[in-house]
């Protein structure tokens, strides 16, 4: 249930409207969005008559829900949220971002021939790369951290271009977004809810990544808690599920994905690298997901990929990834979306 | 392993050959297949030099297969099958088939209306709708059978349309095929091996879809089965696999798609129908499927979705077709490919 | 939907009832179990008061169902179903019968040396060994067919036990049934609906094994095929489901069985061999099994595992059997069971 | 690769032997465990001859592991690692460890009803109930926080059991520890490495929850995560898994549990109250659980369990627990292990 509360509630009502959800044991949030207050409880909850009524003049509209996440939701908003990044990085328009760049950053020779590559021959705008790694092994290589995020910097001022990169954890989420245009919770931290909250709390568009092994609902309840901290600048992205099939890394759930379109009005964004995890598998897999008709690719290049230092099965090397943007570029004008 | 017999080898050596092999316990198909023949074994039997060196006059080749599959792999054959059913209908080649019409056969009216807007309008060649329906509940209606082939023959005289049809169980192999251009093993069929083992004996082509709990080495396995009875004309089939996923009905398993055109020469059909369940994502999980570069899609359309019945939550309307066709040429156009 | 028909019902009232099904085009089945009558229609018709009405005099009472299975459901028949093979072979009392045996019939002395070993150490009622097998390649051994049925024939007057053994498809069940106590229809032919209606003709008991990623629902709607061909003895076998995880075989879903005996009143067996499908796993998980309480465990046991010409890495030894049963006992007894 | 290193090797040998990895880009941890000292780099690293006889003053054994986790292996540590809370609580012995409680600390008569039934009736020695809740959704009760924890000390100080409850992030490890006997990492959190490395550094037993969508390898790579930080305390947990059965909650995987218990020389605890999620089947499960012969179960209990503000479909009442317990009791004895 979303309680829009009047702009200019008289303050003692919200606090009596307040009080009587504590009296009645209903967790909620109080949350502000884009300049308007919230209430917002679970959807399993029915609303009380007599404190609304009580509390008639705090409050403008009650929905009711009837799913557990409400805020990221075309019932709550049915346009889309547009995220504008400036030089035309644009999602939730008609734009097909094309984010690419290696898993890791590994040296400054290695980033910067990435991007250099990546932009002069393709104009990418948006450049990946993650400093702080969540790697399932303790003896792996961890990532470059602050090290390496200074590195982005210098792509960023070297090329022109936005910076995408990871969060692993909260205690470093303050520099990340220092040195990140767009911050990335990764799939194994989407049911990291302290983080979450954390990403509320920030001012700059995180990029939630769906968990291998959470249902839509989940992913949607994760968006909704980053919402509800006050930022309404979230970007989904399906990366793959985890199913029984032990051939491919991943599997890329272009059902899921074509669902959370019509459910949410928040961009959308596929990564068909983790998702399949086999270099010579992610073209085909890339023009699937553009085909789709989303808001951006994440797409995974290293200079040299049989050196890469992290997940070097799924990197392309420069010549496939020259061969694949055309393909993407003529599927997304199939589809009435602009390649960029 | 497969071992490539001699055109003309003595008869006297291949019976050696085969009771060397009985005699060490090692089971054998003895395979003839465009036009040679093989004995092919498991790919774990490491061969045996003696035997082979007795036998030499008839062994043309002996391969060893690291998979447990062969037949159907490019290390057997690199180049693709291609199956060509006249009048434009090839696959194997560039073209991307589109295969269309109801889920089940239910009156002469429908089948008969929903011809003749699919091949009036778009020109489909193969028009697809079930006869003998496999389906989960004893009380749901079961498939029109013997009358529904009748129906599916007067609109291919009307209508001069190649027809797909799936056949249940080997007792109405005959008669399926009969009927149909394409004999189509449905899904919940892959584990069906009397039923493969019988295909293998047909001159017509199967279009074998993988069980949604399959796993590729498994649904090659059953292409080698078909192919084993001398049957080279298999084409493959993904149509959605199941997941912990519960908003939608299966995942299409894209990788999976791509890594089949990779390891097989057989041709390759998505089903974005079955795959998704839920007609107003049919259309972008068709475009995704048709952006993968594959030889056909399997696209059910009923003149009446709401009174459809079988899957009618996931027949499309002909709005929604004819809304789709367009958007699914152009693709298979920035793929190298011809919409048929 | 059932509709439960008066003893002695007016023929032309129950004509007159199932034309008015037909006309309303709503799909039934006429069942005759355990010698009542019944209509049974899918659980989504709300049925036709008018109807109903006018076709008192042939119905005794109309149940309404809120799930797709009926007729194996405790809101059916709240009792257990009892199936008594004599000699203290009783399912679905208090009993857990312990079935062993090989996974196939190799040869004479490989089944005599296991039934010797089974019966003159453990006193086991039920032999189990497989002659028509269901393999995934075509290039392994399929079973010993016809004359696997004569050894067992052969165990079965040496030994005086029960046969369980499996069925592939319909054509060979009227000889399958002839051999065995009990007709074993496999994983791999839980959908394979031509076979579950043969099986509704045969008046033997049926074991069926849920397939490997049936959902319960698609178990209890082959269990309802089954008995809405006349056949009310239907044993239940949760064999393992497949999953994400690689290193074990499948996965004992030991709450969708403990879920069984809450919604079903037909027996329930565990096959724990096939579920971790690892030799050194079987005891523990044989234990685990046995604890919740279920009818039945079918294990497979081999008098040379290592020679085995199917699933050689999960039969146990005679040795690993003999350290499992005493345990097996015990743990019946804490849960007010008796093994036998 | 795990590098013993010598009691008291000399600390500049040491130095080259870290500089000769750092050099050759292999990642490795420098781990002190129970009094001796181990360089760890991933199982893929094939080790260097040259670096090894160079500095084969500091090296006392090198062990090349196939496997991607070490330290948790029997292969490192043959014998099972135990770990004595005092009290007669020991896990890695031959009892099994019955933890029972709430899920949440919702207020002090609950928490204190539950502990005195449990404790009063049925000597619990160790009480479970969680203050930070990693909830789904942003709207639901988060957990009583820092006033649960203080409620816990009371049921400590009243009825003298030991405390598991769980931490959610790093920011609060520290004061969950000072009141925790046994620190729990949730399922949500297997995967947050922050917090795993920060659980190295405690001196306190953790309880590593599996993932519901880990693989074994993953689990005990995150074993070794928190091994290799210096805590040889790690107490492994499986409670359910996600697979695609929408019925239950999750699904117990006993084979894997089985296998668990080959593989690592941890202890071994199963949670069935969160793997079946449906309180009626929670029984069977536990009995299935108690019978594989495990270290310890964990099973949720409420005074109340309809007003539960957290999994109340899962909380057994009283009168469940009461029937339950002796039950596992005779288990845990069929198994040669006993209930405490």
């Amino acid at each position: 249930m979303i309680i829009t509360l009047r702009a200019g509630a008289p303050p003692e009502t919200v606090a009596s409207l307040a009080q009587g959800l504590d009296a009645a044991e209903v967790p909620f949030r109080d949350v502000t969005l884009a300049g308007s207050r919230y209430l917002v409880t679970s959807a399993s909850w029915q609303g009380a008559p007599d404190l609304f009524r009580a509390c008639a003049a705090a409050i403008e509209a009650v929905r009711p829900f009837a799913t557990e996440y409400q805020l990221c939701t075309r019932a709550f908003q049915p346009a889309n949220t547009v995220i504008d990044l400036g030089d035309g990085v644009v999602f939730g328009g008609t734009a097909t971002i094309l984010m690419a760049g290696p898993c890791a950053i590994e040296s400054e020779d290695q980033v910067m021939r990435a991007a250099e590559h990546l932009v002069r021959t393709w104009g990418i705008k948006v450049f990946r790369a993650g400093a702080f790694k969540p790697r399932t092994s303790p003896y792996a290589f961890q990532g470059a951290e602050l090290q390496g995020l200074k590195l982005l910097d210098k792509v960023r001022r070297t090329f022109g271009v936005k910076i995408i990169t990871e969060v692993k954890d909260e205690t470093h989420l303050d520099v990340v977004a220092e040195y990140a245009d767009i911050v990335q919770v990764g799939t194994k931290s989407m049911y990291h809810f302290t983080l979450l909250a954390a990403c509320g709390r920030l001012r700059k568009p995180v990029l939630l990544k769906r968990s291998f092994m959470a249902t839509l609902k989940e992913l949607l309840q994760a968006a909704d808690f980053i919402m509800a901290g006050g930022n309404p600048q979230v970007i989904l992205c399906e990366r793959g599920i985890r199913t029984f099939e032990p051939t491919t890394r991943f599997s890329l759930d272009v059902g899921s994905a074509a669902l959370l379109r019509e459910i949410s009005h928040l961009p959308l964004v596929l990564d068909p690298s983790h998702a399949v995890g086999i270099a010579s598998l992610v073209p085909p897999v890339a023009q699937s997901a553009a085909a789709l008709g989303v808001d951006g690719l994440l797409v995974e290049v290293h200079p040299n990929p049989a050196q890469a230092r992290c997940d070097r099965d799924q990197a392309l090397s420069f010549a496939q990834f020259d061969a694949l943007v055309p393909r993407l570029r003529a599927i997304c004008g199939a589809v009435d979306r602009t390649l960029i």
